[in-house]
Protein backbone atom coordinates (compact mmCIF):
# COMPACT_ATOMS: atom_id res chain seq x y z
CA UNK A 1 0.00 0.00 0.00
CA UNK A 2 1.14 3.68 -0.91
CA UNK A 3 -0.28 6.91 0.52
CA UNK A 4 -0.12 9.54 -1.96
CA UNK A 5 -1.00 13.24 -1.73
CA UNK A 6 -2.41 14.65 -4.66
CA UNK A 7 -1.94 18.75 -5.24
CA UNK A 8 -4.75 20.30 -7.14
CA UNK A 9 -6.33 22.98 -8.16
CA UNK A 10 -9.97 24.18 -9.13
CA UNK A 11 -12.63 26.73 -10.21
CA UNK A 12 -15.03 26.25 -7.09
CA UNK A 13 -18.29 28.23 -9.24
CA UNK A 14 -20.08 24.97 -9.80
CA UNK A 15 -19.18 22.96 -6.98
CA UNK A 16 -20.73 22.54 -3.41
CA UNK A 17 -17.09 22.94 -2.06
CA UNK A 18 -14.93 19.97 -1.10
CA UNK A 19 -16.63 17.85 0.66
CA UNK A 20 -19.28 15.40 0.18
CA UNK A 21 -22.86 16.63 0.18
CA UNK A 22 -26.06 14.81 0.00
CA UNK A 23 -27.20 17.76 -2.48
CA UNK A 24 -24.53 19.41 -4.95
CA UNK A 25 -21.25 18.04 -6.73
CA UNK A 26 -18.28 18.14 -4.47
CA UNK A 27 -14.70 18.59 -5.79
CA UNK A 28 -13.87 15.50 -3.75
CA UNK A 29 -16.71 13.59 -5.77
CA UNK A 30 -15.36 14.56 -8.67
CA UNK A 31 -11.73 13.21 -7.80
CA UNK A 32 -13.00 9.95 -6.06
CA UNK A 33 -14.46 9.15 -9.20
CA UNK A 34 -11.99 10.08 -11.36
CA UNK A 35 -9.28 7.74 -9.23
CA UNK A 36 -11.83 4.83 -9.34
CA UNK A 37 -12.01 5.08 -13.09
CA UNK A 38 -8.11 4.68 -13.24
CA UNK A 39 -7.14 2.63 -9.96
CA UNK A 40 -10.27 0.66 -10.34
CA UNK A 41 -10.12 0.77 -6.57
CA UNK A 42 -12.80 2.45 -4.51
CA UNK A 43 -10.43 5.34 -2.25
CA UNK A 44 -11.09 7.60 0.65
CA UNK A 45 -9.85 10.94 -0.15
CA UNK A 46 -9.27 13.26 2.45
CA UNK A 47 -8.67 16.88 1.64
CA UNK A 48 -6.45 19.90 3.23
CA UNK A 49 -9.46 21.80 4.18
CA UNK A 50 -13.66 21.87 3.55
CA UNK A 51 -13.66 24.45 1.62
CA UNK A 52 -17.71 26.16 1.43
CA UNK A 53 -19.96 26.37 -2.03
CA UNK A 54 -18.55 28.61 -4.43
CA UNK A 55 -14.97 28.97 -3.45
CA UNK A 56 -11.72 28.13 -5.46
CA UNK A 57 -8.31 26.90 -4.46
CA UNK A 58 -5.44 27.99 -6.35
CA UNK A 59 -3.70 25.34 -4.52
CA UNK A 60 -5.31 22.24 -2.58
CA UNK A 61 -4.12 18.95 -1.15
CA UNK A 62 -5.67 15.46 -0.56
CA UNK A 63 -4.17 12.23 0.29
CA UNK A 64 -5.55 8.82 -0.30
CA UNK A 65 -4.35 4.85 -0.08
CA UNK A 66 -3.83 2.81 -3.07
CA UNK A 67 -2.75 -0.87 -3.57
CA UNK A 68 -1.78 -0.29 -6.91
CA UNK A 69 2.23 0.06 -6.73
CA UNK A 70 2.62 0.55 -11.00
CA UNK A 71 1.41 4.33 -10.52
CA UNK A 72 4.25 5.95 -13.21
CA UNK A 73 4.05 9.56 -11.54
CA UNK A 74 3.69 11.88 -14.89
CA UNK A 75 1.09 9.29 -16.61
CA UNK A 76 -0.45 9.06 -13.78
CA UNK A 77 -1.46 12.88 -13.05
CA UNK A 78 -2.46 12.98 -16.79
CA UNK A 79 -5.03 10.52 -17.07
CA UNK A 80 -6.26 11.59 -13.83
CA UNK A 81 -6.58 14.92 -15.36
CA UNK A 82 -8.26 13.69 -18.54
CA UNK A 83 -10.40 11.87 -16.17
CA UNK A 84 -11.55 15.30 -14.40
CA UNK A 85 -13.72 18.29 -15.72
CA UNK A 86 -11.42 21.51 -16.81
CA UNK A 87 -12.45 23.06 -13.68
CA UNK A 88 -10.40 20.86 -11.62
CA UNK A 89 -7.10 19.83 -12.12
CA UNK A 90 -4.31 17.88 -10.52
CA UNK A 91 -0.67 19.79 -10.86
CA UNK A 92 1.30 17.42 -8.39
CA UNK A 93 1.10 13.92 -6.88
CA UNK A 94 3.63 12.94 -4.34
CA UNK A 95 4.57 9.77 -2.39
CA UNK A 96 4.48 10.52 1.36
CA UNK A 97 4.62 8.08 4.52
CA UNK A 98 1.75 6.19 5.53
CA UNK A 99 0.60 8.24 8.64
CA UNK A 100 0.84 11.85 6.56
CA UNK A 101 -2.77 13.05 6.81
CA UNK A 102 -3.10 16.13 4.52
CA UNK A 103 -5.29 17.68 7.29
CA UNK A 104 -3.78 17.53 10.24
CA UNK A 105 0.14 17.60 8.99
CA UNK A 106 -1.33 21.10 7.40
CA UNK A 107 0.95 23.88 9.43
CA UNK A 108 -1.56 26.47 7.77
CA UNK A 109 -2.98 27.87 4.92
CA UNK A 110 -3.35 30.82 3.05
CA UNK A 111 -6.34 32.36 1.36
CA UNK A 112 -6.37 35.28 -0.67
CA UNK A 113 -9.98 37.76 -1.39
CA UNK A 114 -9.89 39.38 -5.11
CA UNK A 115 -12.10 42.21 -5.48
CA UNK A 116 -12.55 44.68 -8.05
CA UNK A 117 -13.08 48.42 -8.46
CA UNK A 118 -15.58 49.09 -11.82
CA UNK A 119 -19.02 51.09 -11.83
CA UNK A 120 -20.57 48.27 -13.84
CA UNK A 121 -19.95 44.31 -13.86
CA UNK A 122 -16.38 43.25 -15.78
CA UNK A 123 -17.65 40.10 -17.50
CA UNK A 124 -13.82 39.17 -17.00
CA UNK A 125 -13.44 39.62 -13.48
CA UNK A 126 -17.17 39.08 -11.71
CA UNK A 127 -17.05 35.14 -11.40
CA UNK A 128 -13.58 35.66 -9.67
CA UNK A 129 -13.43 38.59 -7.84
CA UNK A 130 -16.33 40.86 -5.71
CA UNK A 131 -17.05 44.01 -7.58
CA UNK A 132 -17.33 47.34 -5.41
CA UNK A 133 -18.68 50.28 -6.69
CA UNK A 134 -16.40 52.63 -5.28
CA UNK A 135 -12.65 52.66 -4.87
CA UNK A 136 -11.32 51.11 -1.96
CA UNK A 137 -9.56 53.38 1.18
CA UNK A 138 -5.97 50.83 0.74
CA UNK A 139 -4.95 52.99 3.61
CA UNK A 140 -7.77 52.07 5.98
CA UNK A 141 -8.08 48.72 5.00
CA UNK A 142 -4.00 48.07 6.07
CA UNK A 143 -4.25 49.67 9.65
CA UNK A 144 -7.23 47.13 9.85
CA UNK A 145 -5.30 44.13 8.52
CA UNK A 146 -1.84 45.04 11.21
CA UNK A 147 -4.61 44.64 13.96
CA UNK A 148 -5.73 41.03 13.07
CA UNK A 149 -2.39 39.83 13.08
CA UNK A 150 -2.13 38.05 16.30
CA UNK A 151 -3.27 35.56 18.26
CA UNK A 152 -6.84 36.09 19.21
CA UNK A 153 -10.51 34.64 20.41
CA UNK A 154 -12.27 35.30 16.36
CA UNK A 155 -15.61 33.97 18.09
CA UNK A 156 -16.35 36.93 17.02
CA UNK A 157 -16.00 36.72 13.37
CA UNK A 158 -16.94 32.84 12.62
CA UNK A 159 -20.79 32.32 11.27
CA UNK A 160 -23.54 31.14 13.86
CA UNK A 161 -24.66 28.63 14.16
CA UNK A 162 -21.02 26.09 14.48
CA UNK A 163 -20.36 24.95 17.42
CA UNK A 164 -16.43 24.82 17.88
CA UNK A 165 -15.13 24.49 21.15
CA UNK A 166 -11.78 26.56 20.29
CA UNK A 167 -12.16 29.72 18.69
CA UNK A 168 -8.40 30.74 19.41
CA UNK A 169 -6.51 31.18 16.04
CA UNK A 170 -3.57 32.63 14.77
CA UNK A 171 -3.14 35.09 11.94
CA UNK A 172 0.81 35.39 10.96
CA UNK A 173 0.31 37.81 8.34
CA UNK A 174 -2.85 39.96 7.03
CA UNK A 175 -2.48 42.61 4.08
CA UNK A 176 -4.17 44.51 1.53
CA UNK A 177 -2.79 45.38 -2.04
CA UNK A 178 -3.96 47.30 -5.15
CA UNK A 179 -3.19 46.95 -8.49
CA UNK A 180 -4.85 49.52 -10.38
CA UNK A 181 -8.34 48.51 -10.03
CA UNK A 182 -8.09 45.30 -8.48
CA UNK A 183 -7.63 44.59 -4.68
CA UNK A 184 -6.03 41.66 -3.14
CA UNK A 185 -6.50 40.65 0.71
CA UNK A 186 -4.44 38.13 1.72
CA UNK A 187 -4.26 36.33 5.29
CA UNK A 188 -2.26 33.42 6.65
CA UNK A 189 -2.79 31.67 9.94
CA UNK A 190 -3.29 28.33 11.82
CA UNK A 191 -6.36 27.60 11.15
CA UNK A 192 -9.43 29.54 10.27
CA UNK A 193 -13.25 29.60 11.64
CA UNK A 194 -15.99 28.89 9.70
CA UNK A 195 -16.65 31.97 7.49
CA UNK A 196 -13.73 34.11 9.58
CA UNK A 197 -11.90 35.35 6.02
CA UNK A 198 -15.41 36.35 4.24
CA UNK A 199 -16.25 38.23 7.86
CA UNK A 200 -12.53 40.06 7.97
CA UNK A 201 -13.18 40.93 4.54
CA UNK A 202 -16.53 42.40 5.07
CA UNK A 203 -15.39 44.37 8.41
CA UNK A 204 -12.49 45.57 6.03
CA UNK A 205 -14.74 46.82 3.39
CA UNK A 206 -16.28 48.46 6.66
CA UNK A 207 -13.52 50.01 7.49
CA UNK A 208 -12.90 51.56 4.04
CA UNK A 209 -16.40 53.13 4.14
CA UNK A 210 -15.47 54.51 7.56
CA UNK A 211 -18.42 52.70 9.04
CA UNK A 212 -15.92 51.43 11.60
CA UNK A 213 -12.24 52.12 12.34
CA UNK A 214 -9.41 50.47 12.11
CA UNK A 215 -8.82 50.17 15.82
CA UNK A 216 -12.55 48.76 16.01
CA UNK A 217 -11.08 45.14 15.47
CA UNK A 218 -9.92 44.73 19.11
CA UNK A 219 -13.65 45.65 20.23
CA UNK A 220 -15.10 43.47 18.04
CA UNK A 221 -12.75 40.76 19.27
CA UNK A 222 -13.35 41.38 23.14
CA UNK A 223 -17.05 41.64 22.43
CA UNK A 224 -17.12 38.01 20.92
CA UNK A 225 -20.57 39.39 19.20
CA UNK A 226 -21.00 38.77 15.61
CA UNK A 227 -23.12 41.49 15.25
CA UNK A 228 -20.23 43.96 15.70
CA UNK A 229 -17.96 42.62 12.32
CA UNK A 230 -19.23 43.13 9.31
CA UNK A 231 -21.19 41.35 6.66
CA UNK A 232 -19.79 38.13 5.02
CA UNK A 233 -18.66 38.72 1.71
CA UNK A 234 -19.91 36.31 -0.65
CA UNK A 235 -17.84 33.05 -1.72
CA UNK A 236 -16.91 33.94 -4.90
CA UNK A 237 -14.16 36.43 -4.02
CA UNK A 238 -12.21 33.77 -1.94
CA UNK A 239 -9.38 31.30 -3.01
CA UNK A 240 -7.03 28.59 -0.94
CA UNK A 241 -4.10 29.85 -1.52
CA UNK A 242 -1.45 28.38 -0.44
CA UNK A 243 -1.55 24.81 2.52
CA UNK A 244 2.34 25.04 4.51
CA UNK A 245 3.49 21.54 5.53
CA UNK A 246 6.73 20.76 6.72
CA UNK A 247 8.53 19.99 3.48
CA UNK A 248 11.07 16.99 5.38
CA UNK A 249 11.84 13.70 4.76
CA UNK A 250 9.35 12.27 7.52
CA UNK A 251 6.39 13.37 5.56
CA UNK A 252 7.68 12.97 2.02
CA UNK A 253 9.18 9.64 0.78
CA UNK B 1 -35.03 61.36 -33.09
CA UNK B 2 -31.84 60.69 -31.51
CA UNK B 3 -28.76 58.29 -32.27
CA UNK B 4 -26.84 56.61 -29.41
CA UNK B 5 -23.90 54.72 -29.41
CA UNK B 6 -23.34 52.03 -26.95
CA UNK B 7 -20.08 51.10 -25.71
CA UNK B 8 -20.57 47.54 -24.31
CA UNK B 9 -18.34 44.56 -23.10
CA UNK B 10 -19.03 40.66 -23.42
CA UNK B 11 -18.13 37.52 -22.42
CA UNK B 12 -18.71 35.44 -25.56
CA UNK B 13 -18.56 31.90 -24.11
CA UNK B 14 -22.32 31.47 -24.22
CA UNK B 15 -22.76 33.28 -27.24
CA UNK B 16 -23.05 32.37 -31.08
CA UNK B 17 -21.44 35.83 -31.62
CA UNK B 18 -22.61 39.21 -31.35
CA UNK B 19 -25.07 38.57 -34.79
CA UNK B 20 -28.57 37.37 -34.59
CA UNK B 21 -28.50 33.63 -36.13
CA UNK B 22 -31.14 31.33 -36.28
CA UNK B 23 -29.63 28.88 -33.95
CA UNK B 24 -28.07 30.14 -30.96
CA UNK B 25 -28.42 33.06 -28.26
CA UNK B 26 -26.64 36.40 -29.81
CA UNK B 27 -25.40 39.45 -27.85
CA UNK B 28 -26.70 41.61 -30.34
CA UNK B 29 -30.18 39.76 -29.13
CA UNK B 30 -29.86 40.56 -25.73
CA UNK B 31 -28.84 44.29 -26.51
CA UNK B 32 -32.20 44.12 -28.30
CA UNK B 33 -34.27 42.87 -25.64
CA UNK B 34 -32.82 45.30 -22.87
CA UNK B 35 -33.87 48.31 -25.07
CA UNK B 36 -37.23 47.57 -25.73
CA UNK B 37 -37.82 45.92 -22.18
CA UNK B 38 -36.83 49.66 -21.01
CA UNK B 39 -37.80 51.96 -23.59
CA UNK B 40 -40.37 50.38 -25.04
CA UNK B 41 -38.94 50.99 -28.79
CA UNK B 42 -38.55 48.03 -30.97
CA UNK B 43 -35.16 49.17 -31.94
CA UNK B 44 -32.87 47.84 -34.77
CA UNK B 45 -28.91 47.75 -33.04
CA UNK B 46 -25.76 47.88 -35.52
CA UNK B 47 -23.03 46.55 -34.16
CA UNK B 48 -19.18 47.81 -35.26
CA UNK B 49 -18.20 44.11 -36.43
CA UNK B 50 -19.56 40.56 -36.66
CA UNK B 51 -17.95 38.56 -33.82
CA UNK B 52 -17.98 34.57 -33.67
CA UNK B 53 -19.33 32.55 -31.80
CA UNK B 54 -17.35 32.25 -28.29
CA UNK B 55 -15.44 35.19 -28.69
CA UNK B 56 -14.83 37.92 -26.18
CA UNK B 57 -15.21 41.79 -26.55
CA UNK B 58 -13.28 44.25 -24.12
CA UNK B 59 -14.97 47.17 -26.35
CA UNK B 60 -17.84 46.78 -28.34
CA UNK B 61 -20.13 49.79 -30.10
CA UNK B 62 -23.12 49.69 -31.36
CA UNK B 63 -25.82 51.92 -32.31
CA UNK B 64 -29.55 52.20 -32.39
CA UNK B 65 -32.03 55.75 -32.96
CA UNK B 66 -35.05 56.39 -30.19
CA UNK B 67 -37.58 58.42 -30.44
CA UNK B 68 -36.88 58.75 -26.55
CA UNK B 69 -35.73 61.84 -25.67
CA UNK B 70 -35.81 61.75 -22.08
CA UNK B 71 -32.94 59.51 -21.74
CA UNK B 72 -30.53 60.73 -18.49
CA UNK B 73 -27.71 58.50 -19.55
CA UNK B 74 -26.26 57.79 -16.50
CA UNK B 75 -29.69 56.34 -15.04
CA UNK B 76 -30.00 54.63 -19.23
CA UNK B 77 -26.39 52.37 -18.47
CA UNK B 78 -27.50 51.32 -14.98
CA UNK B 79 -31.11 50.81 -16.17
CA UNK B 80 -29.46 48.67 -19.20
CA UNK B 81 -27.44 46.63 -17.32
CA UNK B 82 -29.84 45.61 -14.72
CA UNK B 83 -31.52 43.89 -17.95
CA UNK B 84 -28.96 42.48 -19.22
CA UNK B 85 -26.48 38.86 -18.05
CA UNK B 86 -23.69 39.29 -15.80
CA UNK B 87 -21.68 38.49 -18.91
CA UNK B 88 -22.71 41.55 -21.20
CA UNK B 89 -22.05 45.10 -19.55
CA UNK B 90 -22.56 48.12 -21.02
CA UNK B 91 -19.48 50.23 -20.13
CA UNK B 92 -20.76 54.02 -21.53
CA UNK B 93 -24.02 55.11 -24.07
CA UNK B 94 -22.72 58.25 -26.25
CA UNK B 95 -24.81 60.20 -28.62
CA UNK B 96 -23.84 60.83 -31.89
CA UNK B 97 -25.12 62.60 -35.12
CA UNK B 98 -27.77 61.07 -37.27
CA UNK B 99 -25.83 60.11 -39.91
CA UNK B 100 -22.95 57.87 -37.66
CA UNK B 101 -22.40 54.30 -38.21
CA UNK B 102 -20.99 51.79 -35.50
CA UNK B 103 -19.20 49.61 -38.33
CA UNK B 104 -18.75 52.02 -41.61
CA UNK B 105 -17.35 55.23 -38.96
CA UNK B 106 -14.78 52.45 -37.52
CA UNK B 107 -11.39 53.57 -38.64
CA UNK B 108 -9.59 50.28 -37.42
CA UNK B 109 -9.64 47.59 -34.78
CA UNK B 110 -7.20 46.07 -32.31
CA UNK B 111 -7.53 42.47 -31.67
CA UNK B 112 -5.80 40.47 -29.13
CA UNK B 113 -5.40 36.81 -28.53
CA UNK B 114 -4.77 35.04 -25.41
CA UNK B 115 -2.61 32.02 -24.53
CA UNK B 116 -0.79 30.68 -21.51
CA UNK B 117 1.54 27.95 -20.60
CA UNK B 118 1.22 25.19 -18.45
CA UNK B 119 1.70 21.41 -18.50
CA UNK B 120 -2.09 20.99 -17.34
CA UNK B 121 -5.54 23.19 -17.76
CA UNK B 122 -5.62 25.97 -15.49
CA UNK B 123 -8.97 26.25 -14.23
CA UNK B 124 -9.04 30.16 -13.74
CA UNK B 125 -7.43 30.40 -17.44
CA UNK B 126 -9.03 27.91 -19.61
CA UNK B 127 -11.54 29.67 -20.49
CA UNK B 128 -10.04 32.58 -21.44
CA UNK B 129 -6.97 32.14 -22.96
CA UNK B 130 -5.37 28.82 -25.14
CA UNK B 131 -3.18 26.61 -23.53
CA UNK B 132 -0.07 25.60 -25.08
CA UNK B 133 1.76 22.79 -23.84
CA UNK B 134 5.34 24.15 -24.28
CA UNK B 135 6.61 27.26 -23.83
CA UNK B 136 6.59 29.32 -26.91
CA UNK B 137 9.61 31.00 -28.79
CA UNK B 138 8.96 34.84 -28.00
CA UNK B 139 12.05 35.93 -30.56
CA UNK B 140 10.46 33.93 -33.56
CA UNK B 141 6.69 35.09 -33.45
CA UNK B 142 7.76 38.40 -32.65
CA UNK B 143 9.92 38.21 -36.39
CA UNK B 144 6.82 36.70 -37.81
CA UNK B 145 4.65 39.38 -36.49
CA UNK B 146 6.63 41.69 -38.21
CA UNK B 147 6.94 40.74 -41.31
CA UNK B 148 2.24 40.76 -41.03
CA UNK B 149 2.61 44.71 -40.62
CA UNK B 150 1.71 46.01 -44.06
CA UNK B 151 -0.65 46.18 -46.66
CA UNK B 152 -1.32 42.71 -48.28
CA UNK B 153 -3.82 40.34 -50.11
CA UNK B 154 -4.69 38.36 -46.76
CA UNK B 155 -6.12 35.53 -49.11
CA UNK B 156 -4.24 32.55 -47.39
CA UNK B 157 -5.34 33.61 -44.16
CA UNK B 158 -9.11 33.61 -44.06
CA UNK B 159 -11.51 30.80 -43.62
CA UNK B 160 -12.24 29.14 -46.96
CA UNK B 161 -16.12 29.31 -48.51
CA UNK B 162 -16.42 32.95 -47.60
CA UNK B 163 -16.51 34.88 -50.60
CA UNK B 164 -15.50 38.52 -50.27
CA UNK B 165 -14.44 40.04 -53.55
CA UNK B 166 -11.56 42.22 -51.81
CA UNK B 167 -8.80 41.07 -49.63
CA UNK B 168 -6.14 43.33 -49.17
CA UNK B 169 -5.81 44.60 -45.88
CA UNK B 170 -3.69 47.28 -44.04
CA UNK B 171 -2.01 45.99 -40.33
CA UNK B 172 -0.69 49.27 -38.38
CA UNK B 173 0.61 46.57 -35.48
CA UNK B 174 0.92 43.11 -34.85
CA UNK B 175 2.75 41.95 -32.00
CA UNK B 176 3.50 39.17 -29.07
CA UNK B 177 4.61 40.03 -25.55
CA UNK B 178 4.69 37.54 -22.71
CA UNK B 179 4.35 37.91 -18.99
CA UNK B 180 5.59 35.24 -17.27
CA UNK B 181 3.43 32.19 -18.24
CA UNK B 182 0.78 33.92 -20.29
CA UNK B 183 1.25 35.37 -23.80
CA UNK B 184 -0.76 37.92 -25.71
CA UNK B 185 -1.00 38.62 -29.55
CA UNK B 186 -1.95 42.05 -30.74
CA UNK B 187 -3.05 43.19 -33.69
CA UNK B 188 -4.32 46.18 -35.13
CA UNK B 189 -5.62 46.71 -38.38
CA UNK B 190 -7.93 48.41 -40.80
CA UNK B 191 -10.39 45.00 -41.31
CA UNK B 192 -9.93 42.15 -40.98
CA UNK B 193 -11.14 38.93 -43.00
CA UNK B 194 -13.26 36.02 -41.72
CA UNK B 195 -11.16 33.67 -39.02
CA UNK B 196 -7.97 35.91 -40.25
CA UNK B 197 -6.86 36.54 -36.42
CA UNK B 198 -6.83 32.93 -35.33
CA UNK B 199 -5.08 31.96 -38.62
CA UNK B 200 -2.60 34.60 -37.98
CA UNK B 201 -2.30 32.77 -34.18
CA UNK B 202 -2.00 29.76 -35.57
CA UNK B 203 0.62 30.38 -38.25
CA UNK B 204 2.81 32.14 -35.05
CA UNK B 205 2.33 29.14 -33.36
CA UNK B 206 3.50 26.70 -36.07
CA UNK B 207 6.79 29.83 -36.38
CA UNK B 208 7.14 28.91 -32.66
CA UNK B 209 7.61 25.39 -33.30
CA UNK B 210 9.77 25.43 -36.04
CA UNK B 211 7.16 23.99 -38.59
CA UNK B 212 7.51 27.41 -40.72
CA UNK B 213 9.95 30.18 -40.44
CA UNK B 214 9.28 33.84 -40.06
CA UNK B 215 10.02 34.85 -43.57
CA UNK B 216 7.71 32.18 -44.70
CA UNK B 217 4.88 34.61 -44.22
CA UNK B 218 5.44 36.48 -47.99
CA UNK B 219 5.28 33.16 -49.58
CA UNK B 220 2.06 32.64 -47.72
CA UNK B 221 0.56 35.54 -48.75
CA UNK B 222 2.17 35.07 -52.61
CA UNK B 223 0.07 31.92 -52.76
CA UNK B 224 -2.67 32.66 -51.51
CA UNK B 225 -3.41 29.02 -50.39
CA UNK B 226 -5.14 28.72 -47.20
CA UNK B 227 -3.33 25.24 -47.46
CA UNK B 228 0.10 26.86 -46.34
CA UNK B 229 -1.03 28.96 -43.61
CA UNK B 230 -1.12 27.53 -39.79
CA UNK B 231 -4.49 26.56 -38.10
CA UNK B 232 -7.19 27.86 -36.86
CA UNK B 233 -6.77 28.84 -33.07
CA UNK B 234 -10.34 28.48 -31.16
CA UNK B 235 -12.02 31.23 -30.37
CA UNK B 236 -11.80 31.30 -26.90
CA UNK B 237 -8.74 33.60 -26.72
CA UNK B 238 -9.59 36.03 -29.20
CA UNK B 239 -11.00 39.21 -27.94
CA UNK B 240 -12.17 42.13 -30.02
CA UNK B 241 -10.07 44.93 -27.80
CA UNK B 242 -10.75 48.20 -29.29
CA UNK B 243 -12.01 50.54 -31.74
CA UNK B 244 -11.12 53.18 -33.35
CA UNK B 245 -13.32 56.17 -34.43
CA UNK B 246 -12.61 59.74 -35.25
CA UNK B 247 -13.40 60.94 -32.02
CA UNK B 248 -14.19 64.68 -33.41
CA UNK B 249 -17.24 66.51 -33.08
CA UNK B 250 -18.48 65.93 -36.36
CA UNK B 251 -19.32 62.29 -35.21
CA UNK B 252 -19.97 62.74 -31.51
CA UNK B 253 -22.40 65.56 -30.02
Amino acid sequence: MRRLLLKICYDGTNYCGWQVQPNGISVQQKICEALFSLLGEKTDVTGCSRTDSGVHANEFYCHFTTGNQSIDNRGFIGALNVRLPDDISVIDCIEVNDNFHARYDALGKRYIYKLYYSPVIDPFKDKYSLRVPKRLNIERISEFCKNVIGTHDFEAFSAAGKSVTDTVRTVYDCSFSADGDDYTFTIEGNGFLYNMVRILVGTALAVSDGKLNPDDFSKIIQSKNRALAGKTVPPHGLYLNKVFYERDEENFG
